[in-house]
């Protein structure tokens, strides 16, 4: 047996990959050699599809090609439609959308199919629904119906007019959009390995996005946002309230949630673009508390605690402002991270080995066993 | 960033662990310190439950209240039950019971708790559920209905009784009984490592468990051993034609499913108990062929590549005999490495870290943004 790594496998490099790279002491993020910075707010999320699964930024005519693709194959198939009256009716969306994820597979039309170009379109086709399913769930469970998706429109822009029944404006769409880019992939998080463990094992494609799923809902990766957002509504009293908040939940040993992460360093670099986004939200609607109660819990927490914001911080926030409820600001996240997971599994799949790991035994040794009479 | 370890962490231990350790020298599995060759056959699946999810070998009055609680909360409920239609009309069954197991999260009782009891309550259910879920998925699709469970069998005879629609003699239901021994924890197999990656998110219960559903059902883990009996039943000719069929198949550089473990570089202990099995199920049923096949090919292999068979390669005739559906093997797999994942993810809660591994970047560098038109 090995020498025993940190716990949680901290820096123990579990996979290659030519998809993302953080340097966590510089707090900078690149999608395959593109510094976060330089794209952000300057491709769309179907631009970041092509670059993360494709392997490069699209030309027009790559771009026209994909969004073509990605608009024949939004609409759930007869499965996971049959399914969704009876998901939407109790439990918490991510609960719902994991058993959605996982009941789409039979019908994709590449169903049991496992060469390249069928995993590719699989790929393609759950980036396609991840956004639709989350709408329709959400209609579903609020007994409405979806206004139609607008061929005009982009994923982020037709994301928002169905999950909030109106249009939005260019602006604010762009604004969202960036937000789906910023979202897209982060070398190995939890989720992504957990991808990638499953897909390890030559399973499928939705095995691998469904577990997935289920690990972006814990608390500790994609919940952490919805978490934010119900701390700063829970704290009565506005920007002034949340110093003297943040320090009694320190002091009680309470985590405070959207700060600190095990890769960065210093800031994280998606936070910078969401606090920007954050701020140019509360100056178009006019609507500035959230935003004002975040900058004060940041500098806060960064005095007493030297923490700084991920990306779950500021995105809350931001997600409240768009109008999105906020138990789907963890699908929100899957809606973007899907494209990262997806291009994480093609990779995984080009070059397999079975992902195995050792474990240290701490348990009783030498037990013998007696009839249960003698117990 | 760390030395790279080996690729899929061979030999990195990701955790550590008080429920099975294995020796891979010498050929030996424990669970708990129990050595298998000590407990198999000697406990029934239940006490081995109860050992793994609880801690110890069961005293009666311990087995008698795990065995109520299991009889309690084994009937399907109102979501995985309205869902069962739609699932088994398409797909394979691994599909299926990955989308009920998802959708059954609503239905426990303990739906939204996370405290240790409440986990500690879903993971029996799940134990207790997983074989009707199969049970009940096979009549389904077969448009049949499961026979009343009995309440005087136990859970691996009233399983044989659903699946097949008789009840099994004493012998035989003994005899799988030791099977779902045998196959329920093997420290951090694919599928187990599943299952904590996700639950160290803090994730629920049955996200762990939908995700490992998804890691088994890759034909290099669980499915591996549909494969086997895949391969027995395309070789025409009985035990004299395996000779050939595997030297031809091994010089087309083919792989030959059920043979080689990553841990064990001697016979898998689980095998010797599950060849035994398959012979004294030959003389059972006068049914030799497969078994003898095994035998063959066991032999062959060993001699041509040196490979030892693992867990799932005397599993397939044994299934095969009891008669169990092929596409049901790795199900089966799953009611019983139900006890394990759920007493795994009991374990990283209890002392839990965010399992979050690094990466090593090989892609593109020092790329810049250009405008579209420009690519």
């Amino acid at each position: 047996m090995a020498d025993k790594p940190p716990r949680g496998l901290a820096d123990v490099v579990a996979a290659s990959t030519a998809l993302s790279d953080i340097d966590g002491t510089a707090g900078r993020l690149f999608y395959r050699g593109y510094d976060i910075h330089d794209i952000a707010g300057r491709i769309s999320f179907e631009e970041c599809v092509h670059l993360l699964q494709r392997g490069s930024l699209p030309t027009q005519a790559q771009l026209d090609s994909l969004v073509e693709e990605l608009a024949e194959h939004r609409e759930l198939g007869p499965t996971a439609e049959a399914l969704l009256s009876y998901v939407a009716g109790s439990g918490t969306p991510m609960e719902a959308l994991r058993t959605l994820v996982s009941a789409s597979s039979v019908d994709d039309p590449d169903a049991g199919e496992s060469g390249t170009a069928a995993n590719q379109r699989k790929a393609t086709r759950l980036v396609a629904q991840m956004p639709v399913l989350v709408a329709r769930y959400h209609a579903e469970r609020s007994g409405t119906t979806v206004p139609e998706l607008d061929p005009s429109l982009g994923i982020a822009a037709n994301f928002l007019l169905q999950v909030t029944g109106s249009r939005p404006d260019p602006r604010t769409a762009e604004l969202f959009d960036e937000c789906l880019v910023l979202h897209a992939d982060h070398t190995m998080n939890a989720s992504t390995f957990a991808a990638r463990v499953i897909a390890a094992t030559l399973s499928d494609m939705h095995s691998a996005a469904t577990g997935a799923m289920g690990a972006l809902r814990g608390p500790l990766h994609g919940g952490a946002n919805e978490a934010v957002m119900q701390t700063l509504q829970s704290i009565d009293g506005g920007p002034e309230a949340v110093e003297p908040y943040v320090r009694q939940a320190l002091e009680d040993k309470q985590k405070i949630m959207g700060f600190g992460h095990r890769v960065y360093k210093t800031e994280d670099p998606r936070a910078t673009h969401l606090r920007a986004m954050s701020a140019e939200l509360a100056d178009l609607t006019g609507e500035r508390r959230f935003y004002e109660m975040s900058r004060r819990m940041e500098q806060v927490v960064l005095d007493v605690k030297g923490l700084y914001p991920n990306v779950d911080f500021f995105a809350a926030s931001v997600y409240h402002a768009l109008g999105i409820p906020t138990d789907l600001f963890t699908p929100v996240f899957a809606v973007s991270r899907m494209s990262g997971w997806t291009a994480h599994v093609l990779e995984q799949y080009a070059d397999n080995r079975l992902i195995r790991p050792d474990s240290e035994y701490l348990g009783e040794r030498d037990q013998k066993w007696v009839p249960i009479e003698d117990r």
